[in-house]
């Protein structure tokens, strides 16, 4: 099969089909998505070395499970050993054995085919559209936020980052409180932000400080620097983004101001799947590229444009 | 009256009387104690000027409060205006107006008179010593943790630090949960933990990762990297340090393994009374030094060694 390697370098090749151990499915890849954490992984972060991509819908062709065979599903990444002490304390995704599809010792979806353990996936409604489905796992990773906060209608709420996940990010959070800002610096974005209702600003532009809740998804090291300013005392700052290496940081102010920090990384998939279908969340605006698998290399391209936002590949 | 005042340089010096507005009341001060954040402050933290100091005990010499007068107290060091956003939200040590004894736009401690509205003040069981109830204010900093985060007693608690915060913090831990170890660089300090019948560990020998609440309280800005590291997926760092200026940290690893981090400073009075009136925090130990006011430079200078503990003025 065609299944695009990386390796150092990173390339479309022939590749043996993968052979499903015990208990996982073999799924044909329809279409896959995109991710910063693909092209962070493209410039080495997690010492990636195998097949890249983890957003994907596909179709399942061989599986012991009845209810899978032959079914559209979309997957859960981190695959567990359900042994270790965090698998017991029902942390699975924090599994000390885990791989995750496509960023850590586990082939992924920029490939014809791949494999995954059949309790990883989920099938999806027949009336929900691949090309919409395939942002089940990004906007799971939205809806995590609200399984980590507990958020009330009233509190004020910031996003920084306009980009895939500050999107996703925002609308999920909008379902959940009235006062939520996304802060970027893409005019063009921020205005799919405002056509869905919701209030944005510029990235230079004066915004009142003290918010309840600061979601850093800016994809940058320094966006944290500026959550931790414009949180409010005692209030909370989720962090979004993984950047491989350091940043300077002056943590006298959160201290001081007692504030929360909080790691936030993969969601649940029913809510994120619900969402897509019944378009409380609305991603098609949000699909700016499609190109065919052959075309990776240009997709790749395009997903590193900072205008850009969803780039999709169609496998078959 | 003499008084320490901070401005540039920091001296003994003769200054007038306070007199106290209304509601405020006028306190002969009887004992204070040297804080690492008053070193801070005379490296230039907070850029205070004034009188220095914010640990005390003292006696009521002037106040409209009968249930005050003449009694020995020990003092809340945030004063609040009552009528801002974060008062008004029960927060009121973030209030925006604060003043902060010898921190924040308030003379402090480090004198024969101070005054504080009479709301801050604490009168303290005649049994209680007054060298023993210096520690209040430190004591309570360290019972904010429990406010903070909701501890069983199986959590397994790491404190990164064998100062004297850390010591407090360690023994207030250790009334919550039954796995604490204290963390250190000094054999002399620990083995006072250790005598406690607390578990101890030299910070250079391997210790088990996977913290449930790792407190960081080295007053180094390192020490939150290694804060980092020893805390458990979805686990939580406490943090009691503040210290001026930026730290290089690497946050991909705690945003993966969704890390919460927690600033921590000031904390609840009514416990910390308690618990030094019962001896279920036993502080005697901690006290290295003990001067007359007029030795200030001294007592400085020997708070400064990293092998001091708490040293102690007697002011009248």
């Amino acid at each position: 099969m065609l299944a695009y390697v990386v390796d150092g370098d990173a390339q479309l090749q022939d590749v043996p089909d993968p052979q499903p151990p015990q208990g996982e499915a073999l799924v044909r890849v329809l279409a896959a998505g995109v991710c910063n954490t693909d092209l962070e992984i493209l410039k080495g972060y997690m010492g990636f070395s195998g097949v890249l991509g983890h957003e994907f819908v596909g179709e399942v062709v061989q599986s012991d499970n009845d209810h899978l065979r032959g079914k559209r599903v979309v997957g859960e990444i981190n695959c567990v050993c359900g042994q270790c002490r965090y698998c017991r304390l029902e942390m699975p995704h924090h599994c000390l054995d885990r791989t995750v599809l496509g960023i850590l010792n586990r082939d992924g979806a920029f490939a014809e085919y791949l494999t995954l353990p059949e309790a990883n996936l989920h099938v999806i409604p027949d009336a929900l559209r691949t090309d919409i489905a395939v942002f089940t796992e990004p906007v799971a990773a939205a809806f995590r936020i609200t399984e980590q906060v507990a958020l009330t209608p009233e509190d004020r709420v910031i996003v920084l980052g306009d980009g895939k996940l500050g999107q996703l990010i925002t609308q999920v959070l909008a379902l959940n409180t009235k006062k939520v800002t996304c802060v970027g610096k893409h005019a063009a974005k921020l205005e799919l932000i405002q056509r869905a209702g919701i209030e944005t600003s510029k990235i230079d532009d004066p915004i009142d400080e003290g918010a309840d809740i600061v979601v850093e998804a800016t994809g940058s090291a320094a966006g944290l620097q500026r959550a931790l300013e414009l949180v409010r005392p005692e209030g909370t700052v989720v962090l979004k983004t993984t950047v491989a290496g350091k940043t300077d940081l002056d943590f006298s102010v959160p201290v001081i101001n007692e504030v929360r920090v909080i790691g936030s990384r993969c969601g649940p998939f029913r809510p994120a799947i619900e969402a897509l279908a019944l378009g409380t969340v609305d991603v098609a605006p949000l699909i700016s590229h499609q190109f065919s698998f052959d075309q990776i290399d240009e997709a790749i391209e395009a997903a590193r444009d900072p205008d850009c936002l969803k780039v999709l590949m169609t496998m078959s």
